[in-house]
């Protein structure tokens, strides 16, 4: 039987270390994760000589192998934005808005607008139009809610859910072209844009292709260097991104089922898209607070989660939406917009 | 006979005076309209205590009844601008450009940018596509053009000159919109965006309607104050801008005729073209020095030439724009872009 | 006082001939309109006068002053089209379908279905699309409802309500084009293609621009002669394609209101929709069987009615189109698709 | 040495029967591949048992080892089209055409149409818009050149040459939307509907997914069985048409280079294009007349050549063209519509 073993940790913005026998200053930041309390069999790390809190680890997130106080051996995240604000974690919730276009109306904008923190407005390519996007930012200005770009391909008639082979040169001024468009109306109505997230077909097929995801990132970049990229929580993007020195928000999704290697699984394949509130409520929380959730196969997953996609399409969705924010509120996690945390 | 009358003027960039005795210092400010030599009936005006240049004048234009050394009583106009520099006119050459769009090429912009000193660049939706729109853009860098945009109607298969009966709303969005695209081209060259000029059928339309002109100024002043807005010479949405407190350039159209009320014939009207070489540097020189010029009936009006627009349509249209530039710069007319002298 | 005057009429298909002295033959159909019920206490009606028939009068309609036994002189329409079944009435309920697009949903289809005998089918320029379009004609198969084709502007953002100014040369062309298009889809589902409506401010401009109007009916013709064209009822177009040899089913709108010229009363203006059921019901019965309806000045105005526009919009649009058809068959109407009266 | 073996064949159009005595009746039919002369090697084949001519055989084409009058063992094609109309083979000349839109022009359209027999029509959602489609239509009539539809994927901006991922119910109607639209234009100028060819990338899709091709040849079937599907020579699309019934014109492309599996040299590698025109000249003449052409990798591979593509796009693409064409009817090849010998 292992020994309980005491950790410490001195913490500021960008630093981290550890000795092994001292207190931990802030329990509520190391906190079990659900898969620690399966796999009873982790038994060394009786100290933190495993944690080499150097300033080469990726300062967003660290994972420590310790030896908790209840006895249990596990794994756990700590993740350096969970601490700047003195424990308590932060996340942001982001649902794609301003979808209708012309005589065409989708999406109950004003109801979810309720319970996010971010808005990815569509730009006028896959959906959207000016009148639209200046109606939802307004909206989101009413109701305090951040605004980024939701860019797509450009296909209306596909709602930009279509893979497109783009060349990296298209999707780069593509996404600019549809940043520029947005800006103009954040920029109307005096609000900052604060992310870039890529829609559809085109934000799945980033993480398929190195190059095109390089060339939606250099887009975003030559607007903005500030801008936060929203990509797939711990995908190839998002670490291109990081390497490129853009701010990534990572993002994870709320009804969706993941593949053991941290990917969505398709629409297509049963099992998919998650329906129950209950069950979506407590893998978010699982996300937000663990680091991880189960992969369709029962596999445990380790996800970082700066932000929580959820839907506004259907009533429903705004119920799964509202449930989200309360049951996080709950568990003491901070609703915020990532660009307050990631930036 | 009249005698001569010498009058003098003192200027800075925002204030005139005259008196009636002294010596005009900057004689080659003061030219004869053609339009005075028609009419020698002007007798009075022996002193200039008709010019009551208070700050209340309009900033940019003001005529003077003069009886000038010449002997020959007329009318003409002193331009601040003109003042500006110590005495030597400015004129702006602006071309339609970045009209290619996907595989159709169209336009020889590389060799109108040769002799034009402002780009509008089509925003795509008349024409244009964000590769071409980033290319023009790097193009007009390369070559120190300024650059503007050039939004136009939402139709692409009739390149945007064809009416549609918007409501200002959508005008004011869709303006909007294309500003905030090309915005972000221009951002990302590190080039500064300097006008707005709208398309086609659009710029016609503003014309005649003047709630649809208040709600493409509105889209521009939203965007930014301080972009400046090219107009029909002496229309009402250049005069609803000013009064609006946006900038204004006024255009005038080299190969065009102009209907006695300053308006441009329209194509499909014989005679609305001008084709012929001379005769289109006589034009323009006659608008830029004299303020004005002869309509297709023969009448003299008064059209204030901030900015000339040229073409790069064809070979043809390239020499036309390149020797208007000749002549204008061999007439003593410096050729800059029009943020130098309007902002 | 006025003597009663007798008239008679011997009714084939395609002739009507009258006598000033015989009785009429089949008294069902000469009604009296309810014009004629203000002016006066009608009781009965078992003889009629002053009926005029040359054989120059235009072959659907026909005028007839009359004076009734009960002394109230008044107006009355014969129209072939009744005659030629044996005295019933018919006529066709028109509704826009095929309106959705792409991931937007629009319409109640299924169920407007029910009601209608013509289906205007969006042809994918102002609304539609391939996918929707094949589902609609699909639909209208399994519902017994003709198909027919409902040209646009190119205009999606704007639904095709805008105003856009074509050349008679791009309107015949954009109407041929969408009209093959649909064709496909009847064609392949075993249908026939029975008519073309013009959709929103295209049908609208086709009353203002007589050129137009010739334009898209050429488009109609160059495709196949024998479709129908459907054109407000008594309008310009209508009178055109009827010298052009084209067979036309007059609209009226069974929710609209009329200006005294026979021409709708804009959207824009108070009163221009009616909502009330009972009204809008009785206001099909007048223009069906009065062959006429109260304009909004409360002037009665002759509208030929061979097809009723309802909508299907939302349920309310479909409980109005289900009232419609009750009321009209309860009337002894019958509904059925135009092409078996028209052609 | 072998000695010379006589064979004979009796053919009508549906059959075809040899024994391995007889003479043979078309000399001309059998002529030696190229490939042929290299492999001097082939020595067995004395008789022609090794044709087995039974009903199972592919109709169109069937290959014959055979010990030929020359003494050179070989291998040749024995194609029943060009027996049927007694020996002389016959070909078509295809081109893509009318694909200017709006203001922007593309393609040497008139001169082009002298030297092909079909023109492949684009129907608005690549490229081309109703003006063009007529007017192409109308100069293929002028020229007797056959018309087919030349549809595409949706998109304008990227000429329909970029892969787009569809569904096979998008695929099918979408074609049959376009062949819809450009039949229209036929069906005003009276002319029939010959072809069908999918356009830029989404002819190279159906090479590689085989639900698609499907999907696709569907579309065409839905709109006329007798429609003849233009594919690339030898694929899978061409094989599913003929197995579905739907004839197929075997294309192959003159200016072109092959790999040994028979699809075409991405254009983004060294090597894929031809320009030399002796060289395109001699690879029609081997495709048309020896039934194959050497892969880029200098294999032989056999192609069966109903149809040659050439191109317009420049005065080069059409002086090819025009040399093609001379030297075609120069080897003997009747030059004339696919739907001449395919119907």
């Amino acid at each position: 039987m292992s020994s309980p073993v005491f950790l410490a940790a001195s913490i500021t913005t960008s630093t981290l270390s550890f000795d092994g026998t001292s207190t931990l200053t802030f329990p509520a930041l190391i906190r079990l994760s659900r898969k620690s309390l399966d796999s009873g069999s982790l038994t060394s790390s009786t100290t933190f000589g495993v944690v080499k809190p150097s300033t080469s680890i990726p300062w967003m997130k660290m994972a420590v192998s310790i030896t908790c106080m209840v006895q249990a051996p596990g794994k756990a995240f700590l993740d350096f934005r969970r601490n700047e604000t003195g424990g308590s974690m932060r996340v942001d919730l982001n649902s794609d808005l301003g979808e209708s276009f012309g005589r065409y109306t989708l999406g109950l904008d004003e109801e979810v607008m309720k319970y996010i923190t971010s808005a990815n407005v569509a730009t006028g390519w896959h959906a959207g139009d000016p009148i639209v996007m200046r109606k939802t930012v307004r909206l989101a200005k009413e109701k305090g809610v951040a605004v980024g770009a939701h860019p797509g391909y450009p296909d209306l008639m596909g709602f930009g859910r279509r893979y497109m082979k783009l060349t990296p040169e298209e999707a780069r001024n593509y996404v600019l072209y549809q940043i520029g468009a947005l800006y103009a109306f954040t920029r109307a109505e005096g609000l900052e844009l604060q992310h870039v997230k890529p829609h559809g077909a085109l934000y799945n097929a980033l993480v398929k292709e190195e190059e095109l995801a390089r060339a939606v990132i250099e887009g975003i970049a030559d607007f903005d260097r500030n801008l936060i990229f929203v990509a797939l929580s711990g995908s190839k993007p998002a670490q291109i991104a990081e390497e490129m020195g853009i701010k990534v928000a990572h993002e994870v999704f709320a009804d969706r089922a993941y593949n053991p290697d941290g990917t969505l699984v398709p629409r297509s394949k049963p099992g998919a898209v998650i329906h129950d509130k209950e069950e979506i409520a407590e893998r978010v929380v699982s996300m937000v607070k663990d680091g991880g959730v189960r992969a369709i196969n029962g596999e445990w997953i380790e996800l970082r989660a700066d932000t929580i996609c959820v839907h506004g399409d259907n009533p429903k969705a705004v119920e799964i939406a509202r449930q989200v924010r309360e049951v996080l509120e709950r568990e003491g996690v901070k609703v915020v917009p990532m660009g307050e945390f990631l930036r």
